[in-house]
């Protein structure tokens, strides 16, 4: 029996909790969680229970206003104490993913043009942002849905990396939004998967995910792409973003830069999907953005077991860079941007982040 | 305390039987295992308890002498039989090896020759050959070291894949055997060591062997070989290979082939270190090599332990082709054979392989 893809809720508001799958136990067991304690939340988006630039983002969203309803007294600095705390301690969980910062930053300007409201407006207006950027990622996923869909060959066979589908966002997903979105329109063929060592949300996400659809798919060692591509078994390459810098570089989970290479080598379009949102336009170049280094032990992990590594020195940083120049486009929510580049990428800069922006100046003022 | 590599004895031939370590259980459990039955020794080969190219073909030689020495009457039809069942039961471990082949054609050389002999002395004739390849093989090793270290940088930083070292030999090593070499020479700084899904070579047995040795060494995901080039962490990719096709194409461990385009991509040397016995002069390109298909699990394994991997569709060939283009030089015991070609690589043909071929032809009139 097939399950409809859409019962997959990675994050919702429940009666002033938040409710969360443990997506570090799948696909083995589907666990939700609840709590009412943004520091639980905090460590479980260290912890990857919940993962992925678009979701932290909206976790991240929530949790402040967690922190706001525990706020018992309409006292201008306990409301300022919580606020902050909250946003703190969210902003020092994934230091890559800048969707997390940007979310932070449209509660932060909610929690300042409350200021002056009551105890009780502020937390239903810091609820409702949360709500409003959850929401707002489902719809931005189904807009980079289509804008990708468009692009593909009629039965196309596609390579992704890592997950980027429901358990990522708020929506039908990014990279796998598009292969959702294509398969919907008839024009997918079958989906290469790779498991995405170390911790495995090729196949342990992924082709859970997929599964639901009924999308054909395949699972590879991630490095089995360039087999795949020499033997043209796929036609395009579809990954996320955890950040995009202000020229079109891509930070994205480790391996999408082997991916790009490879990609070029074989003439093969290498299409990165993320929202708006996860453009960081503060940041000129890929040289600039932060790397997150993650615990050895990741790779003597294995699902949910645990192995003992020895004292082997380990390098696990969790990102890389690609280029601009090997990007074939960046498709958004607002279109797609081919062949990245400073000036071409200036265009998606939004109303609402010139607004964020001219926000930011003001508080510094 | 530091133990000595040369207690690793991955094979050996022992009082009449065969005493080898089961390196599934690396690097948790040393464990030796022996055997008199050439049919065991043949499930170890296909179960990878010993592995790669250069020592299944040693495994192979003295499996024929274990299969001689159960013959108990010196009668033509017995000998024959026991022989032949044995080259087929070897013949049918590993399809993409090709030092199994030659060790095979060796042994059947010794066969021919012996076919007039007593039954004792073809039996000692086979073990001594058995004995003879091993050895060579741990010579040629030497020499491939050397020539290798030689074409390496000071301080240099290498990149590795897979195990090539004293588990995958019968001496010190092919591409392990070169950082070895180096290190004794004190040209070498550090060593990357891929981990190498799905059977993790790299993390279960060259960090141990390294470890051996004193070689600083750290342990990457396999994909995050493009990013170890991109921050100008590696200055060589030092691999082996299972099989060189006669214009110098290679049949290497899943993944050798995104190295070597990596390794393009950024100007790096790509090396690939093999005795001439894994050279086949028999089949004129890398197309034309067989790619073992290993079996779905494999992608569900973890060090020793197996996990559920549900119906997810598995594809995972144990190989991939670099092709020529891509190989900044082919280094065999008997010299470097640099940017190879077909032209270029007929000069390794030995006197040896040329009798070998001979006696076949000899054989087929």
């Amino acid at each position: 029996m097939m399950v409809s893809p859409d019962v997959i809720k990675p994050i919702e508001w429940f009666h002033g909790r938040v409710r969360y799958l443990d997506q570090t136990l799948l696909p083995a067991k589907v666990e939700y969680r609840e709590t009412e304690d943004e520091s639980v939340l905090a460590s479980e988006i260290k912890r990857l229970a919940i993962r992925a630039a678009p979701l932290i983002g909206i976790a991240a969203a929530y949790g402040v206003a967690l922190a706001i309803n525990k706020v018992e007294k309409d006292d201008p600095a306990q409301r300022k104490f919580a606020f902050e705390r909250a946003y703190t301690l969210f902003a020092a969980t994934r230091p890559t993913a800048v969707n997390l910062f940007w979310a932070l930053e449209r509660m932060r300007r909610v929690f300042r043009a409350n200021e002056q409201e009551p105890l009780d407006k502020l937390k239903h207006n810091l609820l409702a942002e949360a709500r409003s950027i959850h929401e707002e990622d489902r719809k931005m996923c189904e807009q980079i849905g289509l804008h990708g869909a468009e692009l593909l060959p009629t039965a196309a066979a596609v390579l992704t990396h890592c997950n980027t589908g429901r358990l990522a966002t708020g929506g039908i997903g990014t990279a796998l939004g598009i292969i959702a979105t294509a398969w919907e329109q008839k024009k997918l063929k079958h989906v290469y998967i790779d498991e995405t060592r170390p911790l495995l949300q090729g196949s342990r996400l992924t082709t859970w995910e997929l599964s639901m659809y009924g999308i054909p798919a395949t699972l590879v060692v991630d490095s089995a792409a360039g087999f795949l591509m020499q033997r043209g078994l796929v036609n395009a390459v579809i990954v996320g973003a955890d950040r995009i810098a202000a020229n079109g570089d891509v930070a994205n989970k480790i391996g999408t830069y082997g991916l790009a290479v490879l990609a070029k080598h074989h003439q093969i379009p290498f299409y990165v999907a993320a929202p708006t949102s996860t453009i960081d336009f503060d940041v000129a170049s890929g040289a600039l953005i932060p790397i997150e280094q993650r615990a050895s032990s990741e790779l003597f992990q294995f699902f949910d077991q645990s192995f003992p590594g020895g004292d082997i020195e380990v390098y696990n940083p969790a990102f890389d860079i690609t280029p601009n120049a090997l990007v074939t486009a960046i498709i958004t929510e607002k279109g797609v941007i081919e062949r990245p580049t400073a000036e071409s990428m200036s265009s998606l800069r939004s109303h609402s982040e010139l607004s964020k922006r001219a926000g930011q100046a003001e508080v510094s003022t």
